[in-house]
């Protein structure tokens, strides 16, 4: 095997969905499936065709929809029944439609395992494997095998842990997987048990690990160090229990501890702002704290540090962020808000000068308005409309004013509920008003405004909110606020990926109101970004 | 050195305070230390007295206010400044004005820190090492050095990072404490240095790690089994950017996978509580994946592992849950069909027969429900209505019947928001109608549900809707569900963390009646388990 064989294999999109919370629909998997082939990982698996229903419609849509520039796609599902011939298990049958180039078999390796959870003899075990892989690798198909509790099975009973291997490889797997599957392991009882396995069967060996010690990226790197040439892992580590081993921070890990290019620099740098987007399609918010990608992994706090950190960032950081994309932060004074403010505004293409007042104001009023519940790590067009009100020096026209608002919601016994909004606006001076309705009173909103200035606008017709986020603020102190809402919209009604896209907040004691706050903004945002309000002159 | 001399460090309260968002009063600290030494954690640092206010006012109170029954308590600082006296030092008189048995001194054991950030020569560096820890030591002082950067600095000048730990162990230090600062080193490279270090001065060391590579808790199993006798870690592995080493995963670890009894075994079955009371305490929630603690960390959620778990939960867990004081739970879902259910039915305390008919209907149900987008993982209140209803054939009686609903939210120019909602429901058969107001539409009705209901059905009274989540289903295909939405009830007003807890799900295409429907569930649920509605019969 040579070093350019070996590549990150992904199954965030199978054992990651087993993570509590974590639902993903079809078009969700899609999108992460996307997400991933672009930061170069080589495999990604979908689901368990045959078995989820959901997986099934997957890999059916996957087939017209899912083109990928570096990964292959691979289902996985388990061994044929036993006593059943392989050509007829339903199972299998499901994972050949799937028409995938590859299939992942998980296959038990542990006698106990085979005696009491599937309930057969160890040598017809030995021979589901056998007929399977051969079957599959007959009508075409890589296959890995993943063996489950590979390492308490080696513990077990190593002669069967090893023979389950053996039949594996010779019946066509390319690569065997071994598994932790309860996630009890040690770095060096995996290597050692990599080491014996590779001593002896000569079989290329993948890696799967669990974090239910809290070792499971340490066991992935004790496994590669030991010969395995295929590491399994999931986005954030997501996974059932404790988790997966998050393959984000072995990836990295990889390419700049090991000088191991398992995905390409260049992608690296994607790598913290795929997280964050892979985070908000599952719902499941990454841990801050997360290696590389985490919002804090590179924030340091007052103190010891924040003075050496002036001489050298180098010195408290083990690694340049910006080679994952990240950025580091520190959490001292408003030098801090001011500084990083500045750096959003170039980021953004505004050519602001060292010490700007503009931007002194802005950092000031996001302090503020961060007191109160806003949040902009996510909502760059709100930022970039406040930055821009900004540098205008306050002034920047808005193209339209709201007069009032109001939103119904009604159901009777038996019958659908209705929702209509009512809004009352003024462009340039002169009123208008209209009704809009909707499947919630955003949603009807957002179509009220939409009556009112798509025939004023027309850009704002192509507008689509896609998504919001409502979060309850309640708890905080300092705040009256009760909550933050988060919008997505989307320039584009046609395809669901296509188009720009961006983001806006809004705070307010009632919920609706902090929605229409963030309406506002988007529908403002894009009057400005297409130039049909005046724009703001930079200083 | 005895096996029985090894024990663990606790830095929570100094090095895990660095954690972006954790903010501890005095009162807390002193909250968290009894809770540590409840543990029988043998070390516990307490801060940095003289450097950080509240530290000094922390060790101050100590003396009277904090009895340890096994823990003895640190004060940490740094050796004395370049050129100065080591008695007349204000942070090292401000170490010993604090009275602790023992001291931690930072020290730079490389030489490009010593350079850069403190700024004095390598010599002078080894005489404030020497000159303060003697200082301390003739004071009485137990002495630890924290040797900083020590992986980094012992690559870059192998002997003075051990020249650094051979002058403070001959001016008196007790241990010196490798510290993986910067946190970007993989387990093998520590156990390397620890080995070198341990054969080439014999001074006894300890373990200090970051978790920047997602190694923290590796790396120090790594220096444990390469020698170190003294293993240092935050609760929760809270800390600076990718936090500390977790110290309840190391001590699991050690306890239940190297049979070294670090905290007796009886005290381990506190572990999980105990993290519990302190993430309620630090207000910073521990991740639910923590290895051990984490409220997910025992948590199933796989048909094939549900199967398989009837029959011995010893096959998909690494440790038993009971041994931390944790529990095992199984979550339902599509994926883990009848087995599941009925293995979630036993938890909750019903005695379901195997191949039972209502579990068979109700997983029936969920699988039905779960493809219009509903999502039963986190809404046991939702899940144990629908049980119990399929367990009385049926039947379940429901105590009150709505017949309709509205809710209006309007705003209008300078004006703030008003929400009010109405409800006309029939309880035994007779109508009654009431409003709310609310800070939105899902408050509004809540309100106006408590306002009808309350005088007929008292234990409704002290319930309070404490969050909800909102979630977009629109992608989603073969529904038109168009949100899902989650809601949080507690019983008891009283206290954030006091009374008991439980969760619905509502699913509808409109957002509002999602949530009137979690609503609904919630306190039908109240009424359901208090006994004020027919209760179901267990079959």
């Amino acid at each position: 095997m040579t070093e350019q064989s070996f590549e990150l294999y992904d199954t965030t999109l199978r054992d990651g969905t087993q993570q509590e919370g974590l639902v993903l629909s079809v078009e969700d998997k899609l999108a992460v499936a996307r997400l991933l082939d672009g930061l170069g990982i080589g495999w990604i698996e979908g689901g368990w065709p045959g078995a989820v229903p959901k997986d099934t419609e997957f890999f059916r849509r996957a087939k017209s929809e899912l083109i990928l520039d570096n990964a292959r796609l691979v289902a996985f599902g388990a061994t044929r029944r036993a006593g059943v011939s392989v050509s007829v298990d339903p199972q299998v049958r499901a994972l050949l439609a799937a028409e995938t180039p590859v299939v992942t078999l998980v296959a038990k390796s542990h006698p106990a395992h085979v005696d009491r959870a599937l309930r057969t003899t160890l040598a017809e075990n030995l021979a589901m494997i056998g007929s399977t892989v051969r079957h599959l690798v007959r009508a075409g198909r890589t296959v890995f095998l993943d063996a489950e509790h590979y390492f308490d099975g080696h513990h077990a009973n190593r002669e069967y842990a090893l023979a389950v291997v053996r039949t594996a490889a010779e019946a066509g797997a390319s690569t065997v997987v071994l598994c932790d599957t309860n996630g009890g392991m040690l770095p060096e009882e995996i290597g050692a048990v990599v080491v014996d396995t590779l001593d002896l069967t000569g079989v290329p060996l993948g890696i799967h690990c669990h974090n239910d010690s809290g070792c499971a990226v340490a066991n992935t790197m004790a496994a590669i160090d030991a010969g395995a040439i295929h590491a399994q892992g999931t986005a954030h580590g997501y996974g059932e229990r404790c988790g997966n081993a998050n393959l984000f921070t072995v990836a990295a890990n990889l390419v700049l501890k090991r000088g191991r290019e398992v995905i390409p620099l260049e992608k690296l740098r994607d790598l913290a702002a795929t997280g964050r987007t892979i985070a908000e399609i599952t719902g499941v918010p990454a841990s801050p704290a997360d290696p590389y990608t985490g919002s804090s992994a590179f924030t340091h706090k007052a103190g010891l540090h924040a003075s050496a950190l002036r001489v050298d960032p180098g010195l408290y950081q083990h690694t340049d962020p910006t080679l994952v994309g990240n950025t580091m932060r520190t959490l001292v004074s408003d030098m801090g808000g001011r500084s990083s403010v500045e750096l959003k505004a170039r980021e953004l293409g505004y050519e602001v000068r060292a010490g700007s007042e503009a931007v002194a104001r802005a950092a000031e009023r996001i302090k503020e308005m961060e007191s109160r519940g806003y949040s902009f790590e996510t909502a760059d067009a709100s930022f970039e409309l406040l930055l821009r009100d900004e540098l205008a020096g306050g002034r920047a026209n808005r193209p339209f004013e709201v007069e009032e608002w109001s939103v119904g919601v009604s159901r009777e016994r038996g019958g659908g509920t209705r929702t209509e909004a009512q809004v009352r606006l003024r462009v340039d001076g002169v009123p208008l008003s209209a009704t809009g309705t909707g499947n919630g009173p955003l949603n009807a909103l957002d179509n009220a405004l939409h009556s009112a200035l798509d025939p004023f606008f027309p850009a704002l017709a192509r507008l689509v909110l896609v998504d919001y986020q409502v979060r309850l603020l309640s708890g905080q102190t300092g705040t009256d606020a009760a909550a933050r809402v988060l919008i997505s919209y989307r320039d584009g009604r046609e395809r669901p990926s296509g188009g720009r896209s961006w983001s806006t907040v809004g705070v307010d004691t009632n919920t609706v109101t902090a929605g229409w706050r963030a309406l506002l903004d988007a529908v403002h945002f894009v009057l400005l970004d297409q130039g049909t309000a005046v724009p703001a002159t930079v200083t």
